[in-house]
Parts: C-alpha cells; structure tokens; sequence
C-alpha cells in the first residue's frame, strides 16, 4: 500500500459521511421516540453564538466537494443549504457521498505535487495542495463532523465514539 | 512536495497540538477574568456520561504518542492521567510537543508499507499502517481536539474556529 492523494481523501471521506449517516439515523430513531420535533435537532447549537447541527453537516459536505474539486480541477456541484429535517441533512450525505464516488485513484494522480490557489483573508494564495489537505481540509471536515457528533451527543442522542470511527 | 507518512503525522500534530494550547490559554484568561475555579473547566462536559476536557486532552496527546510509536516502533513515553488544572493540560501538551519533535522524516520513512498490530476488541489483529492513520488514528485525534474546543466553546471561553486551525 503507497500513499496517495487518494489515500488520505476518498476512502476517509467516504468511511466518514457514511458514519455521520448513521449518526443522523440513530438521531432520527431517538427524535421519534422522545417526540422531538424533526426540525429541533437540526437547529440545536452548543452555544447561541455557534452554529447549529445543519451547519456542521452542510460545512462536511461542502469542504469534502470543494476539497475534491480543487485537486482534480473539476466544478463542484452546487447544494443549497436549505436542509430543515434530519431527512434532508440525510439526504445531503447521500449526495455528498455520490460526488465521492466519481474520483477513482486515476483521478487524483499527480495532485501531491499540485499548488492550489486559495483565498487567505480575502487574498489569493498559492497553497501546496498536501499542505492544504492535511493541515486544513481534513481538520476542518473532522471538526464539523465532531461538531455535529456533539451537538447530538449533548442533546441525549444515544452515541458514542465508536459511532463517530464507525468500527 | 511528496507525500509521505511523515507529512499526514508529525506536521499536522504539531500544528494541532500547538492550536489547542492557544486555545486552553484563552481558556485560563478568559477563567481568570470570570473568576473560574481552575478545576471546573478541566472536568466540565457536553453531557453527563461524556468525557470532561480533561480526558480529551489526555486522549489527543495519548493517540499521538501512541501512533508515532507504533509506526516506529519506539516505546512511548509514560504520561500519568493527574492533570487537575488547565496549566496541567498545557504541561501535557508541551510534554506531547516535545516527544513528536524527536520525530524526523527518516525515522517514518518506509513506514508507509508496515502492517500494525492492534487490539481490535481484544484480538490482536493487522492492519496496513496507512490505513490505521488514516481512518482511525488522525480522525480520532481530532475527535478530541475538537471534543475539548467544544467543551470550551459551550461554557462561555471566546474561541472560535480560527482557533482551531490556528490560521
């Protein structure tokens, strides 16, 4: 096994939706059985000042397609971030997970040596793409995801950590 | 740049280790300012039959020695669990700091095609080194970096995700 662009991207990307998935299923199961109403949860937030549970999955899913699209040069699709019920957040997972699975290994072969032009505070930027990758791609998407994790977590949702590694 | 198993490990560590001490030292200032005991943000929790901040930064400095020992097969240094006071943390994160420094690209390098052995629900089980950092160990690492930021976040300390990505 070598490592790869690929690597470090799709199959955690990929693992990870699915997970929060199962996240947002077992939310859905508990909403019904406490009789929370669908759109509480998805607007809950761990502070007034934060933002809440759609946010954190909206920014996942927006990070992994425009994290894809700058390595490979394609045009990310655009979501509109209008998702009031865990169904919808559900629903934007799935489409998510559906723009991961069209980058093969192929496709992501060469973008190591890439740089990337990126906004930093309003400028543009030229960022090597491994650095962009490991040091703010992926932690901004493991920090909405534990975002969402937590903000369900908070509210009594029955999870733990294996939910969030999925194993 | 190439990548390698030292790019997605000791760089990124090293960032995220140093951005949560930023954030515990807005969190001591901003505790001196509303005259918080030490000890109660280091055992505060998002829910009841979660960790405290305390555990989180235990946890994110444990799975980073133990990841680069693993890959090295280095014995990792011992850490006693005893911090009580958000300058304890910040001695745990320096003494972390300190250990992933000793780490070069040539003591990772050829890591990349190691099998690991871990306890997986007790049984001693092989997994492909890259596969291990990739789908488990850095996810974890930021499951508790952003589980102790959110722990700070709900109780009232000025961060936000700047803080995180420390950019």
């Amino acid at each position: 096994m070598s490592l790869s662009m690929y690597a470090i991207t799709v199959p955690v990307f990929t693992r990870y939706l699915n997970n929060l998935d199962a996240i947002l299923v077992k939310a859905e199961a508990n909403a019904a059985e406490r009789k929370i109403k669908p759109e509480v949860l998805v607007s809950s937030r761990l502070a007034p000042d934060m933002h809440p549970l759609s946010f954190q999955v909206q920014s996942t899913t927006d990070r992994i397609k425009f994290t894809l699209a700058r390595l490979t040069g394609r045009t990310p699709p655009s979501w509109e971030d209008n998702e009031t019920s865990l169904a919808d957040l559900r629903a934007r997972l799935k489409k998510a997970l559906e723009f991961v699975a069209t980058f093969s290994e192929a496709d992501l072969a060469g973008s190591e040596a890439k740089m990337l032009t990126l906004k930093v505070r309003g400028e543009d930027t030229q960022v090597p793409a491994i650095e962009h990758v490991t040091l703010n791609a992926v932690p901004q998407i493991f920090f909405h995801i534990t975002s969402a994790y937590a903000i369900l977590r908070h509210n009594g949702v029955p999870i733990g950590k294996r939910d969030f590694t999925g194993g």
